[in-house]
């Protein structure tokens, strides 16, 4: 028996890098972050610190930078798909590479009724995201987005749970419910216009939130993974992970005032926290494409 | 000669209301965070911890949700007014006020072509603000935003400052110039269409950053202030603190790429901090408005 | 084929708990962050809002809060079995459990060379953590700590790394290596002096970091794993998760001066990432033990 | 009548430096965050643009890099008051700076009983602060601290307080204080032993809040500050803003237990923010040394 070294990752993180496409006077921009980790065999580096497989994280970010250039970057999942299978084989040992990236979104800054050609905006805090794995001669892509904050002013319930000597929340067919969503999807194959599933997916999503008549937060979560599952024949599953952003109703009583589902407290904390998988059942499972993402 | 207590205030900060307008199926929601401070006589609380001057901080913030039932909150300025006016009074020695708003913006979720009546996204990081001052029988109005990114991807030059033995930077003619917008105006009287003349001041400012040919991030400071004062009689001076958010151009040379002003890193710390007042010169100052004020 | 419910969890997170043991007039405090998941068979309540299985957050809340009157909290893995153990069976088909609990330190505040009986400050920012899993009748104790911020001023070389066309760094034998840690280590077995366990191992990988000429932050991590493991026979497993914090050089030569690994730039973006498991080669696996956890 | 620019300044914020004494094998370390500002005659780059009286940021963060290889930092204010009287006059029209800076404290980490040479553990989130002043020939120290965490778990009660129509919190005379202080004094003058003087102001506002029986916050701001001014006749005034961190009392008679405050939620927002001057009577008031400071 003995201490051996299991898996491991290393690279560069949070690589903030913007790019302007100037082909003409009317600018494009990419605002983008994006992290690198290299894996394969790495044993030396730990060992001993024998850095001879090791291709240094500055490396990692000068490449991020050198590949912006050499070709457009184009939607975030082409361009991880390049950087990732650029990192395999840069190195004796390295194998495998995950590349995540987050983009930022900017919009015109309206100018006379128009967008103006090169002044932006940055038009919500919510980042379009994506991890591609690449393991071998494999690529795994899975898309998303996080911190979209949405909420309904009706149309949620919450009763028919069991109760303990610890409850003491009231059932209820009318509450505020608030959440923001970090969705991931796991693409079947790579065929796909990127931009245009990001945002159908995104999209459907977004109005299924908005149109399901909601029993429990579990059950948005349900609908939002299952319409774009039904409308995206290209993706495999999806992962979501949705707090609970409780809306609590202000008791007004002691001034004599009826608060009809009014007036509320925003709270910071605790919050609840749902979390699950909407899948299809004739897929085969990755759990590689998921190795050590940050969210459910 | 002896200790004694100076200037003081106190109350409640940041909370969290949020308001929904149930009259009709097309709902309308205000999400806000509140801060109350209270001012005045309050030697005894602080030198032998006597309270009878000091209407607790709790009791401010169920006042903060009352008042949304009692009325509807309407603008943000409004709503601080109303605020701020009744709690001076409220108890012996209180002589004035501060109430603080931001104010957070949602969006109808699109569904089938049109914005749902009850569910919502947050459309940005960017908040409307209100600094109310009640000084006895005045009333000072500060109105502004904050968290506005804004971006110029060319039309930006810095060059012609003085050098010294510390001096590295480059002048250039092109250059990426980006901030962070805190914007904070002071009002001359209360007379005022709150929600058009934010709109218009925040759309002037920000048609007037991006048309701006910029040789210094304070010169678009003084040309988005100075147009705010020129379209707007009813405000007195602009204040803004700009962070000077760099992008800096990567130098690709090492692996034989000319980068043409097309690949930037988006840097975090340090950044350049720029800060002023941009006022008419034929009106009284008045430094009870911004008294503590958290920017510049 | 058709689409389902995959792995799913839900519970309150951030239940932030503050207990003090008033037994004697020398207080103890407890400061507890307390997030809680459920998982079975729940189904129902995601396919059609059924919430029968659905013990509410709040009521996981709740509980929380009342255990810590029952019996005192004790060391946090003994509270987190506690819990966990409690909700497997609370509702039908909940079957298992999962409770995070980071821990808040304090220390007395010093009065007269002694520390005080009822006065704390808070003494790092860095926290103890556990998450215990209950799966069905089997328990799994994952400890660990985060936010311990630590760093080397000399003893640290970077070199023999394989180069590229990307490559710029330089090799040196004389960097400052900082980094923030967070480790985690999985317990063979329940019966284990928590608090002498976390002690022991918190400090035997510090004091391997201060001792360990390091070729490699990879290299520091697998010692700071193997001497946790070689030292304590109730772990299996340890993994970190090291961002390399970078500390450049500042080249002064452009105003004259040498500077001699004295002047350093701490830079916030982009940092390295080393993140690893250290193992012994003789025990199970339990990926049930770190399903979903935040880290590496 | 016209537009003009008022007061303004600009510099570099949050200059991350980070040095070491290497003079002998036991080093010693400095981590700082310093922000630059410089004020004066700058009227010609906001009107036009011309940036020939504008020294730039970039200027600002290489002086501070070269003024810690230069001669050793020292304690802040030295270090402050050095960058300050040296940016005054490097430009045209620059009379007047504001430099403020934060130190990290770090710890060695202990090895075999005995701090070690080069390793070391950031100790804490509080920070150590001073605001330096330069105005013409004229020199301003305020010096402080910040994040610095403290609690009493008894000896704090709140009652007496004026009731009106939204009153409805209950007195008491048991309740937990807690609070995160943010303190900035003044100096007289500038001939000060720095480090020592802060050690014992320090020292001595902790103690008064350990030792206050505490019937308001309020009170134990004052008592704060007027032990400082008692002690210590090197400053003038003592600036405390204290946000009333709720630690509420969590009611457990719905399961029946008793809750003798063993057992309370810390709550995030609101919370209560108390903020006041302890002053001499006798001395000059300097609100060039406070102006746009970011705390009360």
């Amino acid at each position: 028996m003995g201490i051996v070294m299991g898996r491991n990752q290393y690279g560069k993180a949070e690589v903030r890098i913007f790019a302007v496409n100037r082909d003409n006077p009317r600018h494009t921009i990419k605002d983008l972050s994006v992290s690198t980790s290299l894996r394969g065999d790495l044993d030396a580096v730990h060992l001993t610190g024998d850095n001879s497989h090791c291709l240094p994280t500055d490396t990692q970010k000068n490449t991020v930078f050198a590949f912006a250039k050499e070709a457009p970057i184009g939607e975030i999942e082409s361009f991880a798909l390049r950087l990732g299978k650029h990192f395999v084989g840069t190195a004796d040992g390295i194998t495998g590479a995950r590349i995540l990236i987050d983009e930022y979104s900017w919009r015109r800054i309206p100018v006379g009724g128009t967008g103006h050609d090169h002044s932006f905006a940055r038009s919500t805090d919510e980042k379009r995201t994506t991890a591609v794995t690449i393991d071998g001669d494999r690529a795994h892509v899975v898309s998303g987005l996080k911190d979209l904050m949405v909420l309904k002013s009706t149309g949620s319930e919450f009763w028919g749970y069991p109760k303990d000597k610890y409850t003491t929340l009231a059932e209820t067919n009318e509450r505020i419910l608030a959440t923001a969503v970090t969705a991931r999807w796991r693409y079947r194959h790579p065929d796909v216009d990127w931009g245009k599933s990001f945002e159908s997916i995104r999209a459907t999503m977004l109005e299924t939130f908005a149109t399901t008549h909601s029993l429990a937060l579990q059950q948005s979560l349900y609908e939002m993974g299952k319409a774009a599952l039904d409308k995206h024949p290209e993706i495999a599953e999806v992962r979501l992970s949705l707090p609970n952003k409780h809306h609590f109703l202000v008791d007004l009583e002691f001034c004599g005032l009826e608060n009809n589902n009014e007036v509320f407290f925003a709270a910071d904390r605790p919050y609840g926290l749902i979390e699950g998988v909407v899948t299809r059942d004739d897929v085969e499972e990755a759990p590689q494409a998921w190795y050590s993402l940050p969210e459910f």
